[in-house]
């Protein structure tokens, strides 16, 4: 065994086959081209690797400490795939339109739409069918083959990142801390928060009377936010509605989480948080890249495999949404100092044994 | 004189200033949120150094080749700014939404909205006011301080990147060459590659009747779009409803260029467009990316100064476009083998003299 | 108060001053210059900051977990900004060196030599006086003004991370455990890992007498390299030639939490330890690029300030060592199969009270 | 025809094939191991593909310029994708030493040293097998497959990158200009230069006598290393003791272009050694990241195939170079305000046609 053979390079550097080359009309970029879109699969299957071995870590009824540490380095090296798979836009764009469209009108009928990776990648995720773009009035799987169709109808009702992180957010034992009931405490620093401010406003000798008023009012429509935040029946309707998507129980442990991030306990999942958060940036971040990459490449034709091309992409970046939830909680956060102090008791639960043994 | 006299670093490194500071609860993430905005601020001053100068050299009525050169590597360096700074924010986003909001308050009433630089160099790239998303239903220039609100809307009707450049392709002499009347020639071209397709179609026997409509439908479709371009009174309609903003010569010229760029004297010319392009979309990709740490950064909140937060951004994204033209000619391209041929004779003319002399 | 005065704009856009403007030769390219030199003394600068906190946080004998989390993300911060910061010679390479000679002998005395900025970073990373190079025979302060100069001098005796890195390893409680002698289990596992791979060349039938003692002999030098790290002795001798830096006991430690880095609280000692392998590969990075930038912009020239330019900075990539040992570290670690296993009791004090207590 | 079988995804994601899984032990991380080196080893296709094709361009005695524009924009996409190689390390790094010591025994015989693409790769630009470092006193081809190491040492003698550059360059035909002898002119400006430098310092009523001595020997020291560039016999001789490569009169051609690169015809050619020097400084950061990627997963130990690993990569960075003289040549510039002025009876000929025809 060598480099060679552990590495399967015949079968690999031999799967580059230009078109063009073979239809006695060499367009030089085909094979550009071709090498694109070949590192993005091989990325894309190891980000599919990387996604399974982290939903099977977060099956387990009770996931491990040990587990978690290994879920957030392979999220961190999903976002560093992705950081890097993003710059190989500038590369293709090496390709002119010009160029591109010597060897266009053979590969007319293959589009990247196509990738069944990209779309089990999406389902696995956790982007819903139903939040899907329709394309063509036509199903997202239309043009796989049949095996591949399978496979990616297959994965949208399997487990996906978004409904693993919900239940596992919604198992922290910390909710139900007899010390401590969370979310009473919050909504109660919430309204002295909330009265203060409008105190502060209505003392003020320096104010006119309509700016109290005008100010006044800003602060009841910030409360009433918070209003429906703390009514769970509001949340489940906004949550029918499609407003929010986490269950409430996920919710209260975000927040506990981002909130006091500070505790041993709390960095691991906190720092999960901020990766499922990267992730959800490089993912639009690489959509809305793609779509200037293709508006450059085609302008208003549409795309490789007849897809509609540029507009598609770009409104994909803004509607296939997964993670949106985790940006909304952050409206919600109230500064550090205002915070419910933790029970001395509650905190070292938080801690180590070791230090909580000394 | 020394490095620390020549780059005046005494004044430099002491133009921040915690607020929070200087307010007896040190919020030491302030001081990251300064330095970014220094680095920002310095990097628009050094773009609109470049920009001023680009403007300059493209407002004579007859730009020197060796000018040209220069106006090209400015314009590169001007985007390899935009690549570095759209980097900075992932090291701003570092700041958690938490450690914002310890300091938050204070500043309530800054806001990058009110980075006249910013401004300035939307509207010497070309961006029309009238183009600007309305904000608050208040002018944009509004926050500025007097002096630089009046720099800001001088600008609006000073040189733009854009008109330069404009009047720069109208300019172009081979338009008017009488050895090859481009764009007659470009319209024979395309017209013989739609009758081909058309006859293409019809004659193809593994293709039912139904299928044969559909296709020369296509066609059709497609003939009519390069119709309308063809067609100065309907081009110049579309303008008048601002689906183009190029003038009807310089989109030729632009044709001209991109079609035959591989004539010696259209490469510096077609470099330029690329990097016209590139900057636009540059200038995207930071919009884009500065929306989504305001997204996360603040969530639904309002940003500060009171803005209206990510969601402005995010329109500006798809709004505050200034290239755009350059984008939908690729439309229009046909492939090289289907180009009109360039006699020698004008061929000639494109060539350097020393070739030519000999 | 708004974002003008808030960032005191004037102060810092009025600090680049370019001499060939004063002396009526204005070189484009100088306002370039300048800027690239400002952004780096502002984000060196935002280092000191970040760095001085992170020294702050260290220097008490007992840091709380919640601190080392703060650590950790500053330095991660520190890294982010010498990523983006490398990129930015990208930029001033698109000055070329016709353009530099412009302006280079106005700022002849200026080099970069003289950032005391730099100077102070490196000393306050733990680059320790005796371990720079020593250039044209001068100390390294001789050319910045008096106050700076001994304001480095003072920060070479004051705290360095490095040395607060080893005080933090060296007082780690779990290598005094009474449950697991780690270094004494850790020697016994080498050993027997040892003898299993002797044994396994000897017993392999497939090998000749030749092969066998090569390879035999391969797993002695390797053997010996181990036994000269468990002897303190000949460790503290290597250390006096300085071939480690580190204490004996911070070793130790550095390899009881890299190999036992899946234990809850080995989560954040394990990232501190990967972030500073990352800021010295970054430092290393920016460095190297440094030097190629000076090559091309200088060749065998003298730089800026008569330093003897891109040798000297080339040799500093290699010579200005601080965190050297931790990639040494990893020539000894062993396989997971084969390390000592932690008794239940000692793996219960390295987890959360909240488990342990359930 | 679809995405699928036209990119040949089954044969592509099926060469991906862990020892460690095919032995039972799974070790996670070797995926990622295997989709690291595969990414590269497309890549490296790609280059080698966008290099042949570059030197099939040049290799004609006649190169056009509109050839030439296709060279320098294949050099610039060779460039790019090295940029977005080198950032393939970083994701590499998120696999730790002890995740690579868990297969690093099953795959101890293969190396990246093994590489055939790379060899061919650094054959192609033009490194001289006498130029390689020698490792374990074997050839570099030695671990190759006896049809990889034919293909590599045929390379040894086919076209390089560095040899059509230089033959590229002695051809300009510039240089024989009966208007304008470059050479002698360079000459005369040079001693202008000096004497006018010397006579300045010697005026200098401000310098004590001790002063002007020592900066009289600076010059005269500057001068001397002009005098041994400017002789012929000096020159070669140089020449065979290695310290420079390119031919005499490639060398004039080089400065010719570079100097006076705002003239037309020079924007190209100058372009075109912009991107060779571009290309050699990202192939040394790609080593130079390289080995301390190695340093960090392997310490002292020898690298996979047994190789010496970080020490011999880090050599490589400094004594693999191929495109050295040109950076040695900007020593040799002087400022464009003493350079000879063109005749405009030459200045006319490296102009375009159309100008010099109005």
């Amino acid at each position: 065994m060598n480099y060679e053979t552990y590495l399967c390079l015949d079968q690999l550097l031999t799967a580059q086959r230009p078109l063009s080359l073979q239809n006695k009309r060499p367009a030089h970029d085909e094979w550009l081209f071709i090498t694109v879109h070949h590192t993005y699969e091989i990325w894309f299957k190891q980000i599919l690797i990387e996604l399974d071995s982290i939903l099977a870590s977060l099956s387990s009824e009770q996931v491990e400490e040990r587990e978690m540490d290994v879920v957030v380095a392979r999220l961190e090296r999903v976002n560093k795939i992705f950081h890097v798979i993003a710059g190989q836009f500038d590369i293709l764009e090496t390709m002119t339109p010009m160029d591109f469209l010597e060897f266009r009108d053979l590969i007319f009928q293959a589009s990247g739409f196509q990738s069944y990776q990209f779309r089990l990648l999406e389902n696995k995720l956790g982007l819903r069918p139903g939040d899907r773009l329709v394309y063509h009035e036509k199903p997202y799987t239309s043009d796989l083959s049949p095996k591949k169709a399978d496979e990616v109808k297959a994965s949208e009702s399997a487990a996906t990142l978004f409904d693993r992180l919900d239940a596992w957010l919604a198992r922290t034992p910390f909710l139900a801390a007899k010390e401590f009931a969370f979310w009473d405490e919050y909504k109660k620093a919430v309204e002295v928060m909330f009265q203060h401010d409008e105190k502060f406003i209505r003392d003020n000798s320096t104010l006119s009377g309509d700016e109290k008023s005008r100010l006044v009012g800003v602060v009841h429509g910030q409360r009433q936010m918070f209003v429906d935040l703390f009514n769970e029946r509001a949340y489940d309707e906004q949550r029918a509605r499609g407003e929010w998507r986490l269950s409430y129980r996920a919710i209260h442990a975000a927040f506990l989480i981002q909130l006091y991030r500070d505790q041993p306990i709390f960095h691991l999942p906190f720092r999960l948080i901020t990766e499922v958060l990267n992730l959800d940036s490089h993912l639009a971040q690489w959509r809305y890249r793609h779509a200037l990459m293709v508006k450059r490449m085609l302008g208003m034709r549409m795309g490789s495999g007849g897809s509609v091309g540029e507009k598609y992409l770009r409104e994909t970046t803004d509607k296939h949404k997964i993670f949106e939830d985790f940006y909304k909680l952050t409206t919600f956060f109230i500064p550090r100092s205002r915070l419910p102090k933790l029970p001395d008791e509650f905190a070292r639960q938080l801690d180590f044994a070791f230090k909580s043994g000394r």
